[in-house]
């Protein structure tokens, strides 16, 4: 019998789940619920349909688990508590600050549904939340890191394009190897923001635009560039949709600890390197809509997070075979 | 209500998992035991007294979890399920050819006592086969690569230290850069044993031993050697005090995957760089010994290992305060 999934929202977070679903077996997508009229909406598999949001009511025997793929400003804060009265759902709310927030509001609606919602899956919050958490049981003193990038930040990006003159933009975050280096070797160093991370802008203006005002804008602009070392770009359309049309990511979580009364160091890393940054966060969502189906199966309620749920309920494969396999 | 603590075998796994309950607020040691005369047995608590194995029975309503700090070969086998018996237990268990059996074993007799019983605990097995689970969950299609060091293997030392001639040995086992990062760049490389680790050995011999003989008796020692490129290189006992008396190790986990029908590459890359392998596997123990108490007060019993129970049991915060510092 498999996880029967149901995709709300088909941007490119949508459309990546879809590829993830094709990639397990287990995994069965059912149905895609848009915004946009279902007519005008092209999807990669054959079969399945698109349906207006507003059908949604009628998929609650059709659909084991909800992913929902929009947004984290507007869509989610309300879409995870209303979908969480009707299904299990899996969200990836990324505003960490509100966090506690979203996650009671989910947590009443699922509790009362007798459904499980897991929220701010993904790698950041997510595989990161997770691996500060392993790291800092394992090792209670000492110091967190978290680098980002190289990848690119779709908000810096959005910050710049509203600039006047400006065309498009893409904008690199990209962490700063020395800065790597120095958390690596054990010394626990404070590091600004700036000695942290880059910011590297590739811009497209409109014709005669001036690009001393611009550049001027971007590299002094408050709380997204101000902070940072900019290096600006000005390049043609044609350049940009050519060299900067991937939607890479990553980063690394480090924790730099001691033991024996500070005798001893260690340095336990985590990174991701990736290069589409939607496809993965959705093979995140995946795993964790299995896990959520598990859990629900088996009577679990309410809302959780990756913190929660054991680890084995990512897998398809059966705690004798992962004791086999991977222990 | 703290977590009392006993220490079972005091070698440096135990000297390790002494000094890890000093960084644990919640956790207290209660009793060490040692097959040793206990009055020979010095330990580093004040107040801590060592008492024989055999008295171990008095015990069961004064300690909530006993960590097992016997080796793999032959304490193990035997003492994880006669403990199983009386206590909650933790172990380290790492002969990967031989866990499911060990399971199963302590798996009877926890299931019948009511108690937890996590083995297989520490870094591999342990923090490694979770991140083999988690990598290997996101990405289906891949593949995965685990390589170890730069730090001492105890067994290859000490198979050195059985060849006639010498008085003394450490052997490092090194990853080799450029196989790392072929598996880094995405390309899915297959490596040979040789591909991927390099040997180097520290030895102390004999006044007028055989240096040719020896260096030759290493380099082609089937299973330990003979597969590997191995330098060997004679050092006096004094410099081996000095220089190679650390027991430093680590090593990275990685997982190489694709998405969207191959078109798009991703990398996740778990690491470890230990000063002391016995005290970082004594950090990881002691944190799964807080997992086995939360998880026993609330009805759990029966073998468990890494990839079972929630990951926010290991830590010492509230499920709210996780949610807010590491989300």
């Amino acid at each position: 019998m498999k996880t029967r999934i149901g995709i709300f929202g088909y941007g490119n977070l949508g459309r990546g789940v879809e590829a993830a679903i094709k990639q397990n077996s287990d995994m069965e997508l059912v149905a895609v619920f848009s915004r946009r009229n279902p007519d005008s909406v092209k999807i990669n598999t054959d079969g399945v349909k698109v349906y207006s949001c507003d059908d949604i009511e009628k998929f609650t025997d059709k659909i084991d688990v909800l992913i929902l793929c929009g947004g984290s400003a507007t869509d989610l804060p309300v879409q995870t508590p209303e979908m969480a009265q009707m299904f299990n759902v899996i969200d990836s709310f990324d505003t960490h600050a509100k966090i506690p927030e979203h996650f009671d509001a989910v947590n009443e609606k699922a509790e009362k549904s007798g459904k499980v919602a897991i929220i701010s899956v993904g790698w950041d919050p997510g595989m990161f939340s997770l691996n500060r958490l392993y790291a800092g049981a394992i090792l209670p003193e000492g110091k967190d890191y978290t680098f980002w990038g190289k990848g690119v930040s779709q908000g810096h990006s959005d910050a710049i394009r509203r600039i006047d003159g400006v065309v498009d933009a893409k904008q690199y975050t990209i962490p700063v190897e020395s800065a790597l280096d120095a958390v690596r070797s054990g010394s626990e160093p404070s590091l600004t923001t700036r000695q942290k991370h880059t910011r590297e802008c590739f811009v497209v203006i409109e014709d005669g635009a001036d690009k001393e005002r611009i550049e001027k804008e971007i590299v002094t602009m408050p709380n997204y560039f101000a902070d940072y070392d900019t290096t600006v770009h000005f390049i043609s359309k044609e350049e940009l949709e050519k060299e900067h049309s991937a939607i890479p990511h990553g980063g690394f979580v480090i924790r730099s600890g001691k033991t024996n009364g500070g005798k001893n160091s260690h340095i336990i890393e985590y990174s991701l390197k990736l290069d589409s940054n939607p496809e993965f966060t959705a093979s995140v969502l995946l795993c964790y809509a299995r896990a959520a189906h598990r859990m629900n199966k088996e009577g679990m309620k309410g809302c959780k997070s990756v913190l929660d749920g054991p680890p084995s309920y990512l897998s398809t494969k059966s705690g004798e075979e992962l004791r086999r396999e991977l222990l």
